[in-house]
């Protein structure tokens, strides 16, 4: 194994082709942020295109800019734009409410698709709200369906003639590993079972190829390595072979057939638009969009090297530097999402130290801190200031003191 | 009956205590905007606050905003400034998500607190996404529960011991008709059913009394009068002696009682924080806190005052002038909303017309002309010449012309 110095992290980025996509976002000097896996940074263009939809849009336009500027197309546009990024044809993908509820909307219609069947599958451990929503869904349906979450090695082995939908999360929210989405969507499918991915910690980080390995449905959110914004609405996506028969519950107006129409029955739309439920939240949309035309001019197979080749030189480093921390992401770059995921019992207070360094990581609990790789803005350097910084605060017990500190700011 | 001038109008706007509010809100000079009953108009502080938000919230701030800007604790804040203009005490509001989703989510609780009994009764007519929304929950849940939806005077004789909920729109969006909440409310009640009110076309605009009604549950839309922007989140109301029992089914993480924990199994969180999703919708809610800043510094009876004295004085406008009309609202002030509709076959083409004059109201198939009054900024003497514009276009039947333009364009 190489040493690894600081000039080396320096030529990866004099050489890297990606480097000049950091001039478009927002960064503060000297600050390294390590979280884009949560909270993706705001682009440059983001405040201007806001302000122009707020004061000219809005402000001047007020009720004709449901025409004009297309806000009632937004939903289907900026789906149509995130299906670029994950490998889907047109008219299959809409931006619209929460993952949450989109997880709701295409779990209820699966179990339509697939009556008789009993199972809905995932993962113990997965993102919390997926858990959820398949919960609260069963519930309601009372003995029609059952939640079975099993751990990660007892998944693809449970799915059988009685699973209607597999649930899982492309990228795990904390350890980071990846599953085989082309694989574990035909084992799914063999059983009869129909596929849905969560590509919320994947998507904008991974070339994802939903229409080529044949996914069934998917939802997403797009405030991480999308930058969409806090709490940026989220997408979702039913492959156009199944859009016939997708029935989904949450039946708002903006799903009718002629929504404007205001018919006393509900009468679906044709295609995607059905998954639509209540009004597009324009403002939101706006700050999307800005940060999906940002993205789409960039070359997702290069996005991919350069979060793969962070992650394995982050371990590494890791490794060599800071052998007090094990690593709970795979070490094999292609079973690992964008993040890398560090344990220890301090980890809380270490990562309080990091930030106090304008170093910033998060914290998951018990002990697990999570750093994030984001191509489009992240240095190689930051890699290894990071990881200096750590190896700093473990030598001189520095995160003592931000556990006082913490101690003292919650008591 | 008094022969109305302009001058009459001209001395109510300087007697008109609210008056002054107009200098608050961005109307470009010459419009006369009688669709706040669709799209409020942006407050002159929403930009600025806005950027603020994009710039140095998330800019900045980053991750870190969650908790130094308590963009978590926002749904539960605005919900608390809407439940002042609402009449509810704190701790029973929530804004988050879309009203269509939050009607689901209050139906799908009440027929759980009501086991046994099948009906959700509505009216023929409400607005569609209420109708639709009550189809959808049924349609999932089988033969448990069924729509029974009435015209408006066969809908208080219906409620019986079978019905577990009545949906209905305090103020109609097409004919402003206003139900009388309080005698409705304990019509319902004395059967035993659950009542939720949409507000969606009242609040911001008449007084509410949530709490002083004994009202069970409620929702509602923050773009119409309370000028919260385009798509910007809804509302959902539940009564305090509800929430121990409320259990709705969109059971996503931030509606967990510790979210945090990331636990495999959900339990709800006590209290109206239950009824939350997905993640909030962060710069949404930064616009709608501008709006709500705004008109909570309003005395609502005042503005309950200028809005009926607004729709009377524009019907008995439209009576002496524009006799062609068809007033479709209620003539009572004490039965009406914040608008008044007028029909014509020539509908459209005729507030095509009034457009074309700067003058913007809006129009619903098949012949319904709405005007909408927002007291916040408009001014009386804009009644006069709205239908001093609209008698000139009758006379001259320029909607003939914009009829001939509006043909060519779509065709």
């Amino acid at each position: 194994m190489t040493q690894l110095t600081r000039q080396y992290f320096e030529e990866l980025d004099k050489n890297d082709q990606l480097a000049s996509m950091r001039e478009e976002f927002c960064l503060e000097k000297g600050l390294i942020y390590l979280d884009g896996n949560s909270l993706g940074v705001l682009p440059k263009a983001t405040a201007s295109h806001m302000g122009e939809v707020i004061n000219q849009q809005w402000g001047e336009g007020l009720i004709r800019s449901w025409n004009t500027h297309q806000w009632m197309q937004k939903p289907a546009q900026l789906g149509d734009k995130i299906a670029q990024l994950v490998g889907s044809k047109e008219g299959q993908m809409l931006v619209c409410d929460t993952t949450s509820v989109n997880i709701f909307k295409l779990a209820a219609a699966a179990v339509k698709m697939r009556p008789g069947r009993a199972k809905l599958i995932t993962e113990i451990g997965n993102f919390a709200t997926d858990l959820y929503l398949l919960q609260g869904l069963a519930k309601l349906l009372g003995d029609q369906v059952q939640v079975v979450a099993l751990p990660r090695d007892q998944v693809l082995g449970a799915i059988d003639q009685d699973t209607a939908l597999v649930l899982l999360t492309h990228v795990h929210f904390k350890t980071s590993a990846m599953w085989d989405m082309d694989s574990v969507t035909q084992i799914t499918q063999e059983k009869g079972a129909l596929m849905m991915w969560d590509l919320s910690h994947s998507v904008g980080a991974m070339p994802i190829n939903l229409d080529a390995i044949n996914v069934d449905l998917a939802v997403g959110c797009t405030y991480k390595y999308l930058n969409g914004g806090p709490g940026s609405p989220a997408f979702l996506y039913v492959a156009k072979r199944h859009q016939d028969l997708f029935e989904q519950p949450l039946t708002g107006w903006l799903g009718h057939a002629k929504p404007f129409n205001f018919e006393d029955d509900y009468q679906g739309a044709k295609g995607i638009q059905q998954a639509m439920c209540g009004t597009p939240a324009v403002l939101a949309n706006a700050a999307l969009e800005v940060a999906l035309n940002l993205i789409l001019g960039v070359d997702m197979h290069l996005v991919k090297v350069k979060s793969q080749l962070m992650g394995n030189l982050f371990i590494q480093l890791i490794h060599q530097r800071c052998p007090e921390f094990e690593v709970e992401s795979p070490q094999d770059k292609k079973q690992r999402g964008s993040h890398v995921s560090l344990t220890h019992t301090q980890g809380y207070a270490i990562m309080q130290a990091l930030i106090s360094r304008n170093i910033i990581g998060d914290f998951r609990a018990p002990k697990t801190l999570r750093f994030g790789f984001t191509p489009l803005y992240l240095k190689y350097v930051d890699l290894w200031d990071t990881v200096m910084a750590l190896e700093e605060i473990m030598l001189n017990k520095s995160w003592d003191r931000a556990e006082f500190l913490h101690q003292q700011a919650v008591t």
